[in-house]
């Protein structure tokens, strides 16, 4: 095993730093942000820093980097109160990936990556028409964290569209039948196999293999 | 498509809900938060919440819900300053999930689900010696969000150990070649294959595929 102390972390290029960090969260979520500015520019952006805030009610969060890509997105989210996110599943990783590169504010990155925005009625922003799961939110809080001027945004989830064949009778959404990916470090998309679905924990039992249908 | 609306998931019963909800940040990182209190009881917890928010300085985040069972080691982590995150790979992922049951706060986990506490000199907390990447946080800052009571823990990342094996030449850890796993939703495991590392992205330049060790 190879021990990397504090001073080597400090003493390591930017880049080879910043791939090294990015790799210790574990596996990251990808999804697509997308947005609409109040002149009716949509946006679109690849995000692996969303996680789950709590249930009731259903809220999200994800971490906006003010100096990376997604400025349009944050500025669109304050301006509409409102933004989607949409899962990044195996056949449209590259054009999710592309979103990344840094386009002009007043290009829509679904128009040069090859994705389309979908349109629901009552909703003002856009969904990734090619997403399988995707979900919109209300901004509840934009809170900047001091620590390093990172952007906590916080979301609550209205409205949910999903392929019916991963919705489980028990809630669980089978992602991975979804196609969903994973990230790993700055730039690897990885597809899933499942391992098990788990019986809840308790002390003196034994864990249980679930049924992915139960 | 499922269209879900606000309404259906108010009415959803709740652990149907809880099951929905959190399946819809994508996957999730695996991980292994182990603590060690001031009389030197030792304990691990799974969670799935682990975010990267800065690689300089070398931050990560994680969210505690007072409700659930890592109540001791938020406890833990306020008294020493200090605490480890432990990738969980394929290997113990079982051992890993049996630590959400709710043993009581004297019962040291790493017993009871058989994974080990390896001690590392000028560290006070535990690594779980059966991973193969784990690094130790000071504390930075506890931040409790009004928005659900949940609780952000922000830790400073100061000593990392990881298998040689997994560390290309650029920074990047091949965590899927370590065997850390996925989660979905509450209850389900999942190991990767990878679809591919992607280059840098630019406006007007295609994709290029990297090579793992690039």
């Amino acid at each position: 095993m190879k021990h990397i102390n504090f001073a080597d972390i400090e003493q390591m290029e930017q880049r080879n730093r910043a791939r090294l960090i990015n790799s210790l969260s574990g596996f990251k979520s990808a999804n697509l942000v997308a947005t609409c500015s109040e002149d009716g520019r949509n946006n679109v952006a690849i995000i692996s820093s969303c996680f789950h805030l709590g249930a009731s009610p259903a809220l999200m969060g994800m971490v906006i980097r003010p100096d990376s890509v997604p400025r349009d997105t944050l500025s669109n989210i304050e301006q509409m109160g409102c933004y989607t996110i949409n899962h990044v599943s195996a056949n449209i990783y590259r054009q999710a990936h592309q979103t990344s590169a840094r386009y002009a504010p007043e290009v829509s990155e679904f128009d040069k990556v090859g994705l389309s925005a979908e349109l629901v009625a009552g909703i003002e922003a856009p969904f990734v028409a090619q997403s399988l799961l995707k979900f919109s939110l209300d901004l509840r809080e934009v809170m900047p964290l001091a620590i390093n001027g990172t952007i906590l945004v916080i979301g609550e989830i209205k409205h949910i569209i999903v392929d019916e064949s991963g919705l489980k009778a028990d809630g669980y959404v089978d992602i991975e039948a979804l196609g969903t990916v994973a990230v790993s470090g700055l730039d690897s998309y990885h597809h899933t196999q499942r391992l098990a679905r788990l019986s809840y924990a308790k002390p003196d039992k034994a864990l249980v293999t679930l049924s992915i249908d139960s």
